[in-house]
């Protein structure tokens, strides 16, 4: 351990100018990251992080603005801070350096290496406990807030010498969180790709601009979303991707967000501090000590493939809590949802049945053409009545999860389907009543397991209920949360949409295979998305765990899906194969009607070959906004797959094929954009297949579209 | 049907004046009186009633200020008033004269007779609809508003010739309340028998003045409470009770609260207009057609009987809704609860087990003592886990409702019980976390069911959680309710404490055989309660439902109990006595020690004697706030009891005992304040025991002490 030497600047919530020669410092395991911590002159706590020589945190405060209950109930809560006064009180320290292996993911194993220092914090005359655990790794940091359960007598040991606890103070016992105040002094004004912070909607595209200048364009980066409501000052989500000028990119999110609300970043000239979600009462957190926060994560790297290969977010979850994971599996699917999505179907079977999607023909059909190409489920959204009036009306018990249509044979389709090797997919619309669908969570997972249903899809659609609550306060997480962890005594797997950005909660739970928490493919439906946004994702939702993109749409025309609905997608079809590849999810839809990928039944092949389960992945361009190239190697057996993503311009790239195994020779076939494929053309569908013999030492040559991409399989020879 | 003439007087919130010749009437099955209905010059919904000739509610306007769900979900709510534009789209009436036997009663039969008018409103422009159903009765009458589910081409049949329907009006589908305004104009300065409006606790002690004066005392009126919530503005709870100048007595309350906020009455000069509990969003309601309120009541009487013997509150409520009610059944029981509600012993094991009551040698010998003297159950609170750290805290996830304290043998005691003919009765303390109350709910009655428990006391102390919530917004009654019915499913009678106030629900669900809802008897520990207030609550609380009062405190003097509790109880033991009868419930406590009804076993001998379920009610004195005395026939056998209970007053009655069987005689046990007893006093506990052979033709005369009162039983001689 060696001692840092800080420089603070003085500014509105930045520390006085000192040197704080004092600090106690922690290291990464190769020494070459130091976190920071002192205290400043009125006792505030302060962190900064430094990697590699390159700053990515300035001396920043910690700590929060909480009301705590009195002694007598009959008192109710005093506001106080937890922002200064405090002394310190010991430090711990620990190493750990451990190989997990995930039950699915982007590779087998993975290594948590870190330094570990927890700096205890008594406040002087309140007597309270607020400690700070950081953790640091080779690629980042992290650190949490802990409260200890201590009574007065603990605390007066722990700086003895000095009357610590005055008499009129009660215990920080049960707190509520008005504000947590966790700053992120940047070093820079960094470039910052971001969306804007939301209580009800994750689902925007993304804008990328200076962080001093976030504030301005922050009313005019909404999209049309039902459910959405801004935060009152400019803050933006997280995972948040920062470019400093130096070159240094940084990632702030946080991980192990349990039984607590979802953080925001307010922007305060070039630096963050956190916003959390507030309940329908306006509190930010009801704690009861002992208690913590969730990890705040730096992942720092001096380009883009440091970021998408740092675990950091999934070594600071807990362990798998799950026994047996056996039942667990990556699921590749197809379903009745598209059409929907498109407006050419409906969900609902009222008012007018043959509109209706979710029908016995039409799901055979769906089966027949699942078990033919071998996917392993269908997904069949509007199933189950209370489609005909729910959507954005806010009604608290819509649907029941166990009646169907009356078009639609239960029964019989899954009885089909399991005759013919494929399961249905569960879905459940909630309504976003977390209480109905509560009520009703034994009885509708009761079904599935008797039925022989193994995964659900959960939507959140709408305002939440109960009403004045928000997607993503703390009620909220702990309502997800809840959902997993029943599913998971049934052994059913879930995927989460319109429900909380993840956290790494899938190292914990498992069964967790899918989230949407962004602005997914529906929205090439619903207004589009930018052709830059499947090269930013990796970089922001996907650092918090797999998305539930829903890739593969082969008829880039939607006017020939839904005769109304003039729009093309925003990638080619190339780029949306290079997809299954660069968004890792153990989840992957073929999202298109299967009629368009019988019309392209070689393109096809690609999906129906591309794993959803990973030995290892290599990060081969990895240009946020502009490019992705990411080759990964089939769990379990020596094939690998490239997919290579561009944006909304043409890119050539030349893809060193290191990653395959020596001395061996291997069948490459290459989707690849024809050259006039260009997004949200006529041509967008426009492609070609080559086979070609490669080996390790070649250098693959690829050329994508604008919007589009290539996808690759490489099997040996 | 006959058309009455009325005269509105201008005031704020009142109608401009006009003789109204249009009215629609009703009249009262016996023609004695006359409900009427008219709209105002502008189209505003008004009422009026007359009972047997004099005025109950001046004419006053109906109506809600909504705000209703546009066409497109993604242009929100628009404000919208129901308060006026209306024409009248038709008028449907109907006659009922139908007596039904409920599951358990004050009576084995009782009759609804009424008169019935559905007035079907249409408001031009809007074309939505709002329907008044009234009933009119020969002891008052109800009225409720239908929203009916329609469309444009519906309406504009209702009203031919005119053009009622405006294209750009969205249907009146989906709307949230902002306010519901009825109206009750009353035709004087009412004296008012109120507790201040409260969204969270009704426990608090009556104030009786004129109504124009509650605004300035509403303020002055509250006891203290750890959940306390005033409303903003001054209001009252129902059921209020009222007497006019002219000696009429009224009752204003609402029947059959389901999906519903519950009502406060706002004070207005000498006038009250509905004040709902809004949710943690604020709204009052989340509406969606085909909807309806609850029943708003008016009992009228000339004399306090007729107030107490109305059944309105119960035939407003739907049939018994449980098909087989073989299993629910009255049940007097004893509990380990005194000890701890008064200070002697905690409900929590920890952090000094010596003081926990529930353990099992204590419940034990509560068991045995109960099946000595006959009781069904032995409630017992803190026996399980979660009591050492909660109250007042706002905890989500308390209470897992099967998981004991180490000193109580849950197995063993529930063998032991059962083996003696007793059953435990379960005490689930919710924490006033509904949401992790109906988690646990399944396992929690699978429990009971398995241990042979039928009967649940349910707490809801302190502030709601969801927090932000109210104990009495429709989101909380919803839950109150759910619970009843999941109880049903699974054959468990509920009890439940500061819930809301019952609307006469227990017809519909007999299963809810106790209710709190008021300030009970647990408060001659907490503070006091006012001598008069049980001659009060029966006109009040207890026109919704049964009370679980919990009386039977035999040592009047709680120091005797816990050293330190310097108090004494507001009645004489005789006083407790009389309880019995005069506050009726299926569900009666001997609320205090078994060592202080061992020491008075001949007083004790009324408890065990008198029965919880009942053929026929007669109520002989009914001076609220004064005096009660009622007699009532056991059910199936021919026994009566008498309970006559005094306020601070010393006071003498003479009962004429003709409800006896004529030519019979009976042997009347006494059981009598001791000439020199008084309430809170060392002689409160003085009492005298009488045996005496009477027939129906004698006149019984009774003495009851300040505080005090009498009991007696009649058994054929």
């Amino acid at each position: 351990m060696h001692r840092a030497s800080l420089i603070l600047s003085f500014a509105a919530g930045v520390l006085c100018a000192a040197a704080l020669a004092d600090s106690l410092t922690c290291a990464s395991p190769d020494g070459k990251n130091t976190l920071a911590f002192t205290l400043g002159e009125n006792g505030e706590p302060v962190y900064s992080f430094v990697y590699r020589g390159k700053t990515v945190v300035e001396p920043s405060t910690l700590g929060f603005d909480v009301k705590v209950l009195a002694k007598d109930a009959f008192d109710g809560r005093r506001p106080a801070s937890l922002r200064d006064g405090f002394a310190i009180a010991g430090v711990e320290r620990a190493s750990a350096d451990e190989t997990w292996r995930p039950v699915w993911g982007e590779e087998s194993e993975i290594r948590d290496r870190h330094e570990e220092m927890l700096v205890k914090l008594v406040q002087r005359g309140t007597g309270w406990r607020m400690d700070l655990r950081f953790r640091v790794f080779d690629d980042g940091a992290g650190f949490r807030y802990e409260f200890p359960k201590t009574d007065s007598k603990d605390v007066a040991r722990l700086v003895p010498g000095e009357n610590i606890v005055q008499d009129d103070a009660p215990p920080l016992a049960h707190f509520t969180i008005v504000e947590e105040r966790t700053r992120f002094n940047l070093p820079c004004d960094a470039m910052a790709w971001w969306i804007p912070a939301d209580y009800e909607t994750q689902e925007y595209r993304y804008t990328n601009s200076r962080t001093s200048e976030i504030a301005k364009l922050f009313r005019g980066a909404p999209d049309a979303n039902l459910s959405s409501q801004l935060t009152d000052v400019p803050a933006v989500q997280t995972a948040l991707m920062l470019k400093y000028d130096n070159g240094l990119l940084v990632n702030i999110h946080e991980a192990a967000c349990v039984d607590y609300a979802t953080m925001h970043l307010k922007v305060d000239g070039m630096a963050f501090e956190s916003l959390l979600t507030p309940d329908a009462s306006g509190a930010k957190g009801w704690m009861h000590t002992p208690c913590r926060s969730p990890w705040r994560t730096l992942i720092a790297g001096e380009k883009g493939a440091d970021i998408l290969a740092s675990r950091i977010t999934l070594n600071l979850n807990e362990p798998c809590a799950i026994e047996d994971t056996s039942w667990i599996h990556p699921v590749k699917y197809i379903g009745v949802w598209w059409t929907m999505i498109t407006g050419a179907k409906n969900w609902a079977y009222m008012p007018d049945p043959s509109m209706h999607a979710a029908n016995t023909t039409n799901v055979v059909r769906h089966i027949d053409f699942a078990a033919e190409h071998g996917f392993d489920e269908v997904l069949v959204e509007g199933w189950d009545t209370g489609f005909e009036d729910w959507f954005g009306k806010e009604k608290d018990a819509v649907f029941d999860f166990v009646t169907p249509y009356p078009d639609f044979d239960l029964e019989g389709l899954n009885k089909y389907a399991h005759e013919k090797g494929v399961k249905l997919m569960m879905y459940h619309e909630t309504s976003a009543s977390t209480r109905n669908y509560e009520r009703h969570l034994d009885e509708a997972y009761a079904l599935m397991n008797r039925l022989g249903y193994d995964t659900v899809k959960a939507g959140y659609v709408g305002n939440m209920l109960p009403h004045g609550d928000h997607h993503y306060s703390q009620w909220s997480n702990n309502h997800y949360l809840y959902c997993v962890k029943e599913a998971a005594k049934r052994k059913i797997m879930v995927n989460q949409h319109e429900a909380v950005r993840p956290t790494g909660l899938c190292r914990t739970w498992p069964n967790l295979i899918g989230n949407e928490a962004a602005r997914g493919t529906e929205y090439e439906s619903f207004g589009g998305n930018n052709a830059d946004h499947t090269t930013i994702l990796p970089f922001t939702r996907l650092v918090g765990g797999p998305m539930d993109y829903t890739p593969g749409i082969f008829e880039t025309d939607l006017s020939k899906v839904c005769a109304w609905k003039k729009q093309r997608t925003s990638t080619t079809l190339a780029g949306q194969l290079a997809l299954y590849v660069t968004m890792y999810s153990p989840l992957q839809m073929a999202a298109d009607l299967p009629e368009n990928y019988e019309k392209r039944l070689d393109a096809f092949e690609f999906i129906k070959d591309v794993p959803c389960d990973w030995e290892e992945s290599r990060y081969l361009v990895a240009e946020i906004g502009d490019a992705l190239a990411v080759a990964r190697k089939a769990k379990g057996r020596d094939e690998w797959y490239l997919g290579f993503k561009t944006d909304e311009n043409a890119r050539d790239a030349a893809i060193p094929l290191g990653f395959l195994a020596p001395g061996r020779s291997y069948e490459a076939k290459i989707y690849a954009d024809a050259p006039d494929a260009a997004y949200r053309t006529e041509t967008a569908d426009r492609y070609v297949i080559e086979r070609r013999i490669v080996t390790a030492g070649d250098i693959l040559k690829l050329h994508a579209a604008p919007g589009g991409g290539v996808a690759c399989s490489f099997k040996p020879d």
